[in-house]
């Protein structure tokens, strides 16, 4: 038996392997199966993390393993749906016992958080990378899209912003803080946790909805263009940890929050009708704009004055590409 | 836009991106969305190709597009599914348009071969590799899967083996040979052809079944792993097309066929009271050998007489991992 085969039946045995409600055929055949009840579809994404690009290399493979599938399930969170699958294609330059040890303790570990069973996948010789494909199910039609936001929404987030970018030039090494700071913030960035219960219970509510992966203004502005609508972002009424703007001051904060990315909160846009109940429900919810008549995302003080970054700098904290 | 961006627009423009049967939302969401008729259940599986590994680098990218989605749709045949989508995670050191657009080029041909949409993927910066995730639907209960062979079955295989094995040492430009032989070995390579319609001829039929990716031998013995039962292989009576016999000459042709993989034929075991519909319908079915009370694979030669190789050098056709 091979090395990779090894692998295979290692990844088979993972407690994250062993099914679950909707996995009629998992791990070991040519294809896994999944029932999807009468009156729902079938959620499907797929995410790729590079070494080097996506990660640092070398990094701690246990955090590694809960971040890799808490970045995919996040997009099953902004659909709506609830997680059901997953299949995990793993490329390894060399196979080292304790490696794949505590990648797949860190990936049982969100696989438990989120309900999803690992259902198959392939493992590879080659420069480390991994690409993860998520499945879900959804009520049929109230999977949230990005696409259905109108002028007079509000627009909400689900969570403080910007964290994960905060904790980007800790994770490189860049920068070192006392542990009250940096601890929060690397707790965000290497296990993010989906928002599934939000994403549900803004079914049928949540006119739009996505999760922040590239960053609030470039996430806010794939909402406005599949949706053909303006969104105003007020700048002061962005939810920002105490860590971030302790660690990087108030204006910085804001920066981070607003192009940082990484962040897996939820961006939604909501009938101000809405709102009340699901705040009474208890649910994170931040209004910090509004969807108006237009196009694009403008960036609002707190005199309603445009200070929308007018280049591209404003990526900076973006990972590439 | 990001360069990176800009191929995501590309492939979601391509023609194999216009959506399909059973395609509820396509690319440009969080998650894709998929029906799944009432009775049917969804068959999944991901394939990953790195590039000097799985495949020649450089290859021919138009090639490259066609073989990467082939590979991954075998296994929906194997299941005896019908394909819906696919997914297609595309990590490139750089971005090239004629190598995209080729590529594309050879995706699309496929896509439209095979009747799947593309549906969602990434796109990321990094050492030249693909994932493949596809989709197809099955009748529930009626997938065909590994484990089901019963002594006295057939065992039995959808046409020539060895083709891809022999038209390794030409991909990699270690020999040469007249035009005649090397064209049918490198198509075969380059552009199998899922035996869709043979898998879901099979459904109810056959036993179990996978393609032969790793090899026949190999694969016979995850069937006969699955199942519990011993496999017997008649080497004379293994197919074998002109091309190979002349390029290999007979015996290292029998070596192609038993071990040397990428053959993405169906093998599958078979009550020997279903064989002669399936004749009568055309199907290219070949009888090679029988399953038998017992474990593991034996290879038999014309007198009965078991040649069943002794060391792992068998694999030396095999591609790694």
């Amino acid at each position: 038996m091979g090395e990779f085969e090894l692998i295979r039946n290692f990844f088979a045995a993972a407690p994250c392997a062993q099914g679950g409600e909707g996995v009629a055929l998992g791990i070991g055949d040519d294809c896994a199966l999944l029932a999807v009840p009468p009156g729902e579809q079938l959620a499907i994404s797929t995410d790729t993390l590079v070494a080097g690009v996506h990660f640092a290399d070398p990094c701690d493979p246990f955090l590694l393993g809960q971040r890799s599938l808490a970045v995919a399930v996040s997009d099953l969170a902004a659909m709506g749906a609830t997680p059901v699958a997953f299949t995990l294609a793993l490329t390894l330059p060399t196979v080292t016992a304790d490696w794949l040890q505590a990648y797949a303790r860190g990936l049982n570990l969100m696989a438990q958080s989120c309900g999803v069973a690992l259902v198959g996948g392939d493992t590879t010789r080659g420069p480390l990378s991994l690409t993860m494909t998520v499945f879900g199910r959804v009520p049929s039609g109230l999977a949230l899209t990005r696409s259905g936001a109108r002028p007079g929404d509000l627009l909400c987030v689900g969570g403080d912003l910007g964290n994960a970018a905060g904790a980007l030039p800790l994770v490189l090494g860049q920068r070192t803080a006392q542990a009250s700071i940096t601890e929060p913030l690397l707790a965000h960035y290497w296990s993010p946790q989906p928002q599934l219960g939000l994403g549900q219970a803004l079914r049928g509510k949540a006119t739009s909805a996505m999760d922040i992966s590239d960053g609030l203004l470039a996430d806010c502005g794939h909402i406005a263009l599949a949706s053909k609508v303006g969104i105003e972002v007020e700048r002061d009424r962005l939810p920002l940890s105490q860590s971030l703007v302790a660690f990087l001051g108030q204006a910085q904060a804001q920066v981070a929050a607003l192009s940082g990315g990484d962040d897996y909160v939820l961006a939604f846009t909501l009938p101000s009708v809405e709102l009340p109940l699901l705040l009474a429900d208890g649910w994170p919810i931040h209004v910090i704009g509004r969807v108006v008549t237009g196009q694009g995302v403008t960036l609002l003080d707190a005199d309603g004055k445009d200070i929308t970054p007018q280049t591209r700098g404003y990526q900076h904290f973006r990972e590439s590409p």
